[in-house]
């Protein structure tokens, strides 16, 4: 356990909230050293936040976006893995980018997520969700409906268990996760009336796993799963994809869930909203979001072994 | 608006805990006249109830089913609906059934919904479920998610929010219903970059039927839909698949949810609950789902045009 961990925090797009929400953390974070990577005239260094100086190429405007900053928002996110990777920090934080302007800009960039899975040679991160008790790992994400259900392999699938296995125990400190895995199917098929991936694919690969160790219910109905009956003295969902897991999540943590990456070798959390141009500069974005993350980031390095 | 309506209840599959489940109803409708159809042996009359006798084939023994008595389990359905129509009923509730051994018994069954539909010859049942002040209807229902994408034609989609809408105001006394609609890929398709059916077949749809004096929103990420900010002011959500709009409406309303068949000529809501075989006969079922099914047909029935 690490003692007042050192956290990077990436503020992310500079037009948008994140810089003024980092900013504002005050003294919430007493069990840490918190260190924003980013621009020295938007980040206010103080007795609870270091500030590690990264210029702009172009000055900033709240709300308004620039391409020639794009480069900057990657180099931020650079530091912090490299930081993290050399034990300079034990966790980093993300602020909200705007995919859109850094792909403008010529940066091929389809997220945080990815982002980061490459820079750590990471070969399948997992995004879970977490607010409150409850934790929401996906089994895919951002694909078209259409092309789940053929996504859902059993190598994907058995990958994706294991991460989460694994990184419960080693980021949660929890000795034997206890996991409930949706159906892909409503009903989970119904015995096969509704479909058959639970019979041929996701029920074989839980059987396998739990013959290796792991506590896997499932696959279970998504419409009953998240009842508080069923959710009591569980560790994570895991859902088969992106809206049948994270509208409860959200609907439950708004304000204040918390993104996740595991299957990486850093620790790395984010708020779950984005960059909120049409409030940027204002100091009226509220920070629940960031305060979890931290919270969470600061938690997982603590329990982290 | 009717005063005192009158409100038929099938308790469902006898070995079951419906029957117990309308025995321990007592008062708590005194705006109602209830009338339980089914077997006079396990349905005890009072002053708050009314029981018209349909006799089972065979004799029954709680938690244990019998397809002897699938036959009477539909006779009691039938009598609902022909109560409703001939305005001797102004809605019915019903208990729940089990579809397998109805048909194990050699009666093709695949749910309540399909069956009134049926009796009643109306095209397209309407699935929709409420707890508190959260409505979900749903676009598709009991499909494997594979199917999903195909079936959202824009026909289905015209004609269920046509149905939604029109229920809306005749059953809710809702002047202009404010209706919620979530896209089918995550994010809504973030522009056709995950999926097109949003562009292709959602947006159309919405856009002719808010020509027609609809009043739609969407189509919306499923993700961010069911937070507060979103719904407040709204009557109604229609998702577009099960798992996409019921585990939050069921972890919300989790105990008391209601399941209503809109579509119909007459009213009908549900328990969202099974038969339960585990614990019939016990009295310890909770009654809260039946509780809630009962009063929403009764501001149905009070309110319906």
């Amino acid at each position: 356990m690490a003692d007042r961990p050192r956290i990077a925090i990436t503020p992310g797009e500079p037009a948008g909230i994140g810089p003024e929400l980092v900013n504002a953390l005050g003294d919430a974070f007493p069990d840490a050293r918190l260190v924003a990577i980013g621009n020295p005239d938007q980040l206010q260094a103080s007795d609870h936040l270091e500030v590690l100086p990264v210029h702009p190429a172009a000055p900033v405007t709240p709300g308004q976006l620039d391409p020639r900053n794009a480069g900057y928002v990657l180099e931020t996110l650079r530091l912090a893995v490299e930081g993290c990777q050399q034990g300079h920090f034990q966790a980093m934080v993300t602020g909200p980018v705007h995919k859109g302007v850094i792909n403008e800009a010529g940066h091929p960039f389809s997220g945080h997520t990815e982002y980061l899975a490459e820079l750590t040679d990471a070969p399948m991160p997992v995004m879970m969700l977490a607010a409150g008790s409850l934790r929401v790992a996906l089994a895919t994400t951002h694909l078209p409906l259409r092309a789940v259900a053929d996504a859902i392999t059993p190598a994907r699938l058995r990958t994706i268990l294991r991460i989460l296995d694994h990184d419960l125990r080693r980021f949660y400190a929890i000795e034997r996760p206890h996991i409930l895995v949706a159906g892909l199917n409503p009903h989970a098929g119904e015995s096969g009336h509704m479909g058959r991936e639970e019979i041929d694919t996701i029920n074989p690969v839980l059987e396998a796993l739990r013959a290796a160790g792991l506590h896997l219910t499932g696959p279970l109905p998504a419409d009953t799963l998240f009842t508080p009956a069923r959710l009591e003295g569980t560790d994570a969902v895991l859902a088969m994809y992106h809206d049948q897991g994270l509208p409860v999540l959200k609907h439950v943590g708004f304000g204040h869930a918390v993104n996740i990456t595991l299957g990486l070798p850093i620790i790395r959390t984010s708020v779950d909203h984005g960059t909120a141009l049409d409030l940027a500069g204002q100091g009226v974005a509220d920070s629940g979001s960031l305060h979890a993350a931290i919270r969470e980031a600061i938690d997982m390095a603590r329990a982290g072994r």
